[in-house]
C-alpha cells in the first residue's frame, strides 16, 4: 500500500495554461456563456471532498451537444484540459482542474429528451438531477431507482457509476444506462449501445464510458432503464443490540435471496445528527432502514421473513413507516445523513470512505474499521447500503489541524487494505478521482493500470480529458 | 447497410504462416498436447455458422493459466494469431482461422476454482460448461441462470456476452460476470474486478472482455454471480391464436413489471420439430412457455397476473408442467430446438437471425419476418427470448444452393435494417464474430467503429487475438 497521497495541488504537475486565441473564440463562441468570474472558477474547482478548489481556467456553460462538441474541438486543437462538471456533488476530488483547462457546466443541459414509458427507458441530458427524473415521468407510474445521497445529476452519476439505496435490488449505474451520446476527446459525437435491453454487438463502449470519470468524453445524452413503480411499497425500521447482529441479519437477508429492495445500516451517531437535523426522534441505536417493493402479499412475505432473520440476531419488532409521508420523511433524513453529521462539528470536513466487499466479509470490514475509528478518538459516523457489502465510515476532522487530517488518511488507508484483503473494492460507488490513485493501483495491479492507461491513450491521446484523475498519465 | 457478406475464406486477408520455430517451441513445451493432425485442425476451425471450416495451423490444448500465457508470448513474439476455442458451439464465424494461426483449446479448464457459496458467488476455469457449473453447485442450493441453447463452456459465454431463456430476470452474462483473470496479447497475465457486488474503481476492464470474443485477451478465470434456487418454480404453457397475440401477450407483461423468470416464444414450426425431436404432444400453434420463480405465494400470484393478460389477448387456460421432470424435460425439448430443427430437412444448414428491439417494438419486429419469412418459401422457425426483445426466426437452407444461401442472407440483412430502424441490435446474444461485421458498422457507426479499433490496437497491437473478427482491423 502507498503512503496516503499529498494534497492534490501536489499533483499540479504541467498546467497547460489555456492560450489567449482559444479564450477569444470561446468568448465568440459563447459570449456570456463562457466565464473567467473568480468565483464560478471557484466553484467549478472543487466537490464536496476534503479537497480546497483548484480553479479551471474557465466555465462555459453548454446547452446542447453541439456546444459540449465545439468546446472540445477548440480544447483538443489547443491541447488544452476540460473538466465536465454537472452539480458538484462528487467526492474524490474529481473536479478540481489540476492541470487548468477548462470546465464544461452541462447543468444547462436538463432536458429530458425521449421518454418511452412503453419500453421503460428514458433518454436525458447530462445535467438531469435523479429527484427531477423522478418528478417527471412521475405520471407514467415508473421510477428511476439509482439514488446517491445527494440530488445528483444523471450525468454524474453515469461518470462515477454511482449507486445508492436501491441497488441492492435494482443494480448501479452500471446496470441502468443503456446507451450514450459521447462527445470524444478530438470532438466528435458518438452514439452507443441501442435501446435494446441486451445486446452482444461489438466492445461495450457503454460500460467503459459509465465509471470513467470525464477522462474519455463528455456524455450527453443517457438512456437509462425505468422500473414499474412497485404496487405495495412498506418501509421498517428495526433497531438492533449492536452493529454486528445488524450486519449479521443483513447477510442472512441476502444469502436467502430476499428481494428487498433497500437495507441501509445507521450507527447511533448517525441517527443523533439525522435526530437533531431532519427533527426525528429515532432512538439512538444501531438500526437497519428497510424497504420491500412488491405485491402487497409478497411485501409481506418479505418482511415476514426478514423479521424472523433480524429476531434470530436480537432485533426489536419492526417499527413501520405507516404512510408515504412517514416513508419520504425516513429516506430524506437518511439522504441529508451527510449534511446532518457535518452540522454536528462546527467547522469540520467529512471525509466519507466507502469500501464493498463480498457479503460474507462484512462482519469483519465492518467491526474492525470501527473498532479503528473509535480507537483513533476522531469523531464519525456510519452508514451502510450493507445489503451491498458496502457502508461508509465517514470521520468528521479539523481541516486546519493537519495531524487529524493526516490520521484520517491513514484511517481511510487501513480501511482500503482491509478490503481488498477480503477481496472487495476500495471504492464502492464514489468513484477514484483524484483521492483513490493510489488505492487503484493496489487494487487492481500494475498489468489492469496498464491496461486502462492505453485505453486512455487510444481515446484522448493528448490527455485532456478531465486528466490526472483515475490514474497518472 | 452493405451488401450481404462474402463467404469469410475472402477474408483471408493476410494469411500469417506460422514460423517452423514457433511450432518447435510449442511442441517442446506441450508435447501430445500440441496436436497438427488435420482432424483436430479442421474441428477447431468451425463453429455451429454456416460457413466451412478454416483450420489453424494447430490445436494446443491448454491445463493452465500459465499454459496460455506460454503460447500467447510466443504467438506475440513471432505474429501469429491466437483464437480461443471452448465447445464450438459459437453461431457467427468466432472460431474459422481466417488469418491462420493457433486455437487454444481450453476444454480441459474446466476446474471450479473457488466456491464462495456464502457470498453467492463462484471462479471457474473457462472450459466449465453451464450444465456442468449447475450440476457440481446443486448441493449449495445456488444456480447459475445463464443458458444459451447449447451447453457452452462460461468462457465462450463471456466471450460472446452469451444470455437464454432466464436473461429477463437474471440478466445477461454482462450483469453475471464480477470479475476476470485475463492473458493479454502480450502473455501477461492480468485481473479485472472483484468479488464485491459492485465498484466505482476505474475502467470496467470486466465489461470490456466480455463480448470481445477473443480479439483482446483470453480469458482464464471467470468469477460469476449465483443465485439461491428458487423456493418455488413453476412453469406452464399457453397456446395462442397467432403470434401476435403472444406477443402482445409478452409485452403486457414486462410493461407491468412481473418478474418473470422465462418467457419463451415457440411458433408452429418450432413445435412441429420439438415435438418430433423430444417425443413430446405439444399443440402446434403459437406458444409461450414460461416459468415463474419465487415463494409458493408469489409464483402463484405472478401465474395469475400473467393467466388474466394471456386471456385478454385470447390465450388459452395455463398447461402446467406439474412435476420436476416434467418442467426438465420441457425445458430440454426447448433447449434442444436448434437440433430438433435441423433434423426436419436433411443436409440443410441453419441460419439463426437474432436481433432485439426494446419491448413495445416487439410484434412490428417478429411480424413483418415472419410475413418476409413466408414470402420467401424456405424453410423457417422461431423461438424467442420475447421477454427481452429478442428473437430467433431460424432458416433452413440447403448449403448446395447459392441462390437460397443468397436469399437466406437478404433475409437477415433485412431483419437486420428493421431493428435498427425500431431502435434495437444485429445481434442480442450471438455476437459479430465473421457475419455480422457490416451490420455492426450500421449498428454502431463509423465513430464508435474508430473507438473500437483503437482500443483494440492499444491492447492487441499486432492484432493477433482473433484477427478479423467484430470489425476489420
Amino acid at each position: 500500500m502507498n503512503a496516503p497521497l499529498p494534497h492534490p495541488t501536489a499533483l499540479h504537475v504541467e498546467p497547460r495554461p489555456m492560450p489567449p486565441a482559444m479564450l477569444a473564440a470561446l468568448r465568440q463562441r459563447f459570449g456570456a456563456r463562457c466565464s473567467t468570474a473568480a468565483a464560478v472558477r471557484e466553484q467549478h474547482g472543487r466537490d464536496e471532498s476534503v479537497y480546497a478548489a483548484t480553479p479551471p481556467e474557465a466555465v462555459v456553460y453548454c446547452e446542447s451537444t453541439e456546444d459540449v462538441a465545439a468546446v472540445v474541438a477548440l480544447a483538443s486543437a489547443h491541447a488544452v484540459p476540460v473538466i465536465p462538471f454537472g452539480v458538484g456533488s462528487s467526492l474524490e476530488g474529481h473536479l478540481l482542474a489540476v492541470q487548468g483547462g477548462v470546465s464544461i457546466d452541462l447543468s444547462r443541459m436538463d432536458r429530458i429528451v425521449q421518454l418511452h414509458a412503453e419500453d421503460l427507458t428514458v433518454t436525458v441530458q447530462p445535467g438531469v438531477t435523479r429527484e427531477q427524473l423522478n418528478r417527471e415521468i412521475r405520471h407514467t407510474g415508473l421510477f428511476f431507482p439509482v439514488d446517491p445521497g445527494a440530488n445528483a445529476s444523471l450525468g454524474g452519476m453515469a461518470a462515477t457509476r454511482a449507486s445508492g439505496t436501491n441497488a441492492v435490488r435494482y443494480g448501479t449505474m452500471r446496470e441502468n444506462v443503456l446507451a450514450l451520446t459521447v462527445v470524444t476527446a478530438v470532438g466528435e459525437v458518438i452514439h452507443t449501445g441501442t435501446r435494446a435491453k441486451k445486446s452482444s454487438a461489438g466492445y461495450d463502449l457503454t460500460r467503459l464510458f459509465v465509471g470513467s470519470e470525464g477522462t474519455l468524453g463528455v456524455m450527453t445524452e443517457i438512456t437509462l432503464k425505468l422500473y414499474p413503480l412497485p404496487e405495495a411499497v412498506s418501509a421498517a425500521i428495526c433497531h438492533f443490540p449492536s452493529i454486528a447482529a445488524a450486519v449479521q441479519t443483513t447477510i442472512a437477508i441476502i444469502q436467502m435471496g430476499v428481494p428487498i429492495a433497500r437495507c441501509e445500516l445507521l450507527d447511533a451517531n448517525a441517527i443523533r445528527a439525522v435526530n437533531r437535523h431532519s427533527k426525528l426522534s429515532l432512538r439512538e441505536a444501531p438500526m437497519l432502514l428497510m424497504e420491500f417493493h412488491g405485491s402487497p402479499a409478497g411485501v409481506r412475505e418479505q418482511a415476514e421473513t426478514v423479521q424472523a432473520i433480524a429476531r434470530e440476531q436480537g432485533g426489536e419488532d419492526f417499527e413501520w413507516a405507516s404512510t408515504p409521508e412517514e416513508r419520504t420523511r425516513l429516506w430524506a433524513a437518511r439522504h441529508q445523513a451527510y449534511f446532518a453529521a457535518l452540522q454536528t462539528r462546527p467547522g469540520c470536513r467529512c471525509q466519507a470512505t466507502d469500501t464493498c466487499v463480498p457479503i460474507s466479509r462484512l462482519a469483519e470490514s465492518i467491526d474492525e474499521s470501527i473498532a479503528e475509528a473509535e480507537a483513533s478518538g476522531i469523531p464519525y459516523w456510519t452508514v451502510g447500503h450493507v445489503g451491498d457489502g458496502n457502508f461508509h465510515l465517514s470521520y468528521l476532522f479539523d481541516p486546519d489541524d493537519p495531524a487529524e487530517a493526516a490520521a484520517v488518511e491513514r484511517l481511510n488507508v487501513q480501511m482500503v487494505q482491509r478490503a481488498l484483503r477480503l477481496q472487495g473494492t476500495c471504492s464502492g460507488e464514489h468513484g477514484i478521482g483524484l483521492h483513490k490513485m493510489a488505492y487503484l493501483e493496489d487494487e487492481a495491479g500494475a498489468g489492469a493500470i496498464a491496461l486502462m492507461r492505453g485505453i486512455k491513450r487510444a481515446l484522448d491521446p493528448q490527455n485532456i480529458m478531465n486528466p490526472g484523475k483515475i490514474f497518472a498519465a
